[in-house]
């Protein structure tokens, strides 16, 4: 009896171990947070955000130290990761605005190719979770560009507000969150799912916990298939709602409320996927759209070490955590070069949907890193704030052509050419705090290569973010909730 | 067969776990270093300093994240934490100057008693590996005071400088360790085992390897008595040296390699303990004596997303690294307040080496929160600059009466005395940018009283810093070394 169990036991790890074989493909989730910044988790270093579960993916995965967003904001940042290419190439860039509003006319183009196009090809099945915000009338919305599920909200929780208060208009703005919990039905978000308005407003202070109850239902769903998760939180971007279970729960207040209600969730996620088996075939990848919105202060995110926040082309505004887990992926902290851009081949790579070859791809596959921990082939960052580049990064060095604070606060937003462009080492010096242009005019030539290179190769599109069309409707689709 | 080693293995696992019964006592690693601020460590969120060891044993352990030392320079830091009491009352506080220099005519008092006292008492081997800073004159070296082996340099590594350069004269000094590797015969540090100097200038270049192999020797001829180890590492202080096996090794940058040597060497001490399975019984713990030396630009090292740095009473200057591992510690994150002073009475408590109650004792026992993940106790911390207290946290609010920059650079070095202090919650906004003072003069009252209650029980003794001999010898040791 013992023999036959010793016998079962080493059948059901042969099995288990089959799942890993070259043959089999794996599944993806793609967990993308909203303005989280770079030290706002407990492995990158924040002192009382609690985020137990990243925590454990980053230990027993891979921690990406120096990971960037393609953008400092919202929709360019979302068109790159789901097309592995910059904004500036795709159309989803702004000369006059930097996201999509409620009166934009557009959406991403049909012509580009998202991640979920491609696995669709491949038999995957593939759901979007959370904020798509890359047009939201129909034609733009996930179920027409490769997604077979979509349940969330199609712009940003702060948009259409329903007392008037538009985005932005001064420091005043950033006042009316911090001393109360914010009334989601002053915002008139509406939740979709596939085409359809389910709800509106959107009960935000719910919104993530039913975000994480629908993941867990669509692997459970899918545990058979091929799947693509693409779990888009649109917390803790500012108005910031948690649930009652986590309201007050955290040190850090409600911001840490509401991370620590999405490190719950994703908790959740895991024990499905280790529950079925699943983790050792499934590529979790945690990451953020850009940095932490800074002048909401106490209600914003922090950059940690890194020098100001979303919206800029300073560090904070661009790098941001980036985890993998499961599937094989071996367990180390990285700190070559990565760019959320660098998913779309990875993907595609390691499900053996073959690539995109018919247009210029920004991301560069990291499979072989996450793999077997060979040096990524990232070798430049490019940082654009709407259509102009205003950084490069070229290995440890960064230039900046152009400086600007962030939203008029707390510092001037003073767009400066700079004469001679500031130089740091970012691996010695990642707060960009010692300028060494001076003594490194080598650097600098050879960055102007790069960029020179970069711009001679640009096939820029025309901006789509500029056209609004004022009439605030969400055409094409139905408002079934009432 | 099988069923003898089925037993046989059961007996074993019997007879360790008898080693964690509450009658058996734990040996202790206090692990010290110089300079390292809150940010250095990739657990902490450094991005290119590698440090897996320290990374394992924070994942494993204990990781606090708000853990003080008692000082933000390094004598009273260090006296703090082998007495348990705040320098203000063992005199090793400073009005003229703030730590020990080679011209010091005293050193702590032969009435004070050190954690190695009490081991020492209570059938301990205690060996201090590493820098003292207590006095170098004989009657205050480590032997004197509880230790029963001592290899070390008394001071800093940047004291006694052949070429005359005395500490800090300007803006200038900082910059001559910018480009290249200091040569360490130009300071004339001696290297002392017990009582007698045994190579002068002591060679820094392997004084890191050299702190990790005695480590590991004093670890493996006490395997059968209970030992104390203090490992108190000289370096990341300035001026930087790592060995020729990891220099040039760290993305980094020297101050990168020193790290990583250092965190290599506890690796060392760690595969020790846990070959010979003492690790189940031996507690480690890693900190640092105050925050990074900042004006030392990218040769000093970072305090993350804390304000300032080593000598000031911003965050940056107290909060530092806590990590504790092994003996039966609780795996967890740990973000309630603790102090340096607080490893005092618990290695007591946790040695049953009784406590000490003829003194005001400023520790407080944190073996509830190691052992059973309990609240630690402490509800204060002070923040004494020489004989002042510039700074009051109170649970998560901290008060600023005095404020003043660190060694003139970057930011003016003035002194300034609040008309209305400062006030943070440092749980929400642990970088100290919004001042919360006008809103909440309640707990500035409540801090008021914290402050009175200590300064109306404060047995403070003479500032013993301040006397200096000028004629620069150590007296009383051997020179043996030629």
């Amino acid at each position: 009896m013992k023999n036959f169990f010793l016998i079962f036991s080493l059948f059901l790890m042969t099995v288990s171990c089959n799942n890993l074989n070259n043959e089999s493909r794996p599944n993806f989730i793609v967990i993308f947070v909203d303005d989280l910044g770079y030290g706002d988790l407990g492995s990158y270093g924040h002192p009382t955000i609690k985020t137990p579960t990243l925590d454990k993916l980053a230990y027993e995965g891979q921690k990406w130290t120096q990971f960037y967003s393609a953008s400092s904001v919202c929709t360019p940042s979302r068109a790159a990761l789901l097309t592995g290419r910059l904004p500036i190439r795709n159309g989803m860039i702004g000369s006059k605005t930097r996201v999509f509003f409620p009166d934009s006319q557009y959406g991403i183009p049909d012509s580009e190719i998202t991640i979920a196009e491609k696995l669709k090809e491949n038999g995957y099945k593939n759901a979007i979770i959370g904020k798509w915000h890359l047009g939201h009338k129909k034609e733009y919305l996930p179920l027409q560009h490769g997604f077979d599920y979509y349940f969330g909200i199609p712009y940003s929780n702060d948009m259409d507000p329903i007392n008037g208060v538009t985005c932005c208009p001064g420091p005043r703005y950033w006042q009316q969150y911090e001393k109360k919990r914010p009334d989601s039905s002053n915002y008139n978000v509406p939740l979709i799912e596939n085409n359809n308005i389910i709800e509106r407003p959107a009960d935000q202070t719910t919104i993530t916990k039913r975000y994480s109850d629908k993941a867990v239902e669509f692997i459970r769903d899918n545990k058979k298939n091929n799947f693509f998760l693409y779990l888009a939180h649109n917390l803790p971007h500012t108005p910031l709602y948690a649930s009652d279970e986590f309201t007050g729960k955290s040190k850090r207040g409600l911001y840490g409320d509401v991370v620590e209600e999405i490190d719950h969730g994703i908790g959740r996620i895991i024990d499905e996927l280790e529950r079925n088996n699943l983790d050792r075939n499934t590529i979790v990848i945690f990451t953020s759209d850009n940095g932490p919105w800074l002048p909401f202060e106490s209600q914003s995110g922090s950059a940690g070490l890194l020098r100001e926040g979303k919206g800029s082309t300073w560090e904070g505004g661009h790098r941001v955590p980036g985890i993998f887990w499961g599937g094989g992926i071996k367990s180390s902290v990285i700190d070559d070069l990565g760019s959320t851009m660098d998913i779309f081949p990875t993907i595609l790579e390691m499900s053996n949907s073959g690539q995109v070859d018919d247009r210029i791809i920004d991301g560069l596959s990291i499979k072989n890193t996450l793999l077997n921990l060979e040096p990524s082939n990232r070798e430049k960052v490019i940082f654009y704030r709407e259509r102009e580049v205003y950084a490069l990064r070229y290995r440890q060095f960064k230039a900046h052509f152009i400086t600007k604070g962030v939203y008029n606060y707390p510092y001037p937003d003073i767009k400066t050419y700079m004469e001679k462009p500031l130089l740091y080492n970012l691996d010695i010096d990642p707060s960009e705090k010692y300028n060494i242009a001076d003594e490194n005019p080598e650097i600098l030539k050879k960055i102007y290569e790069v960029l020179e290179s970069h711009q001679n190769n640009l096939n820029a599109t025309e901006d789509l973010l500029q056209y609004r069309d004022n009439d605030g409707n969400i055409d094409g689709i139905n408002d079934s909730f009432d």
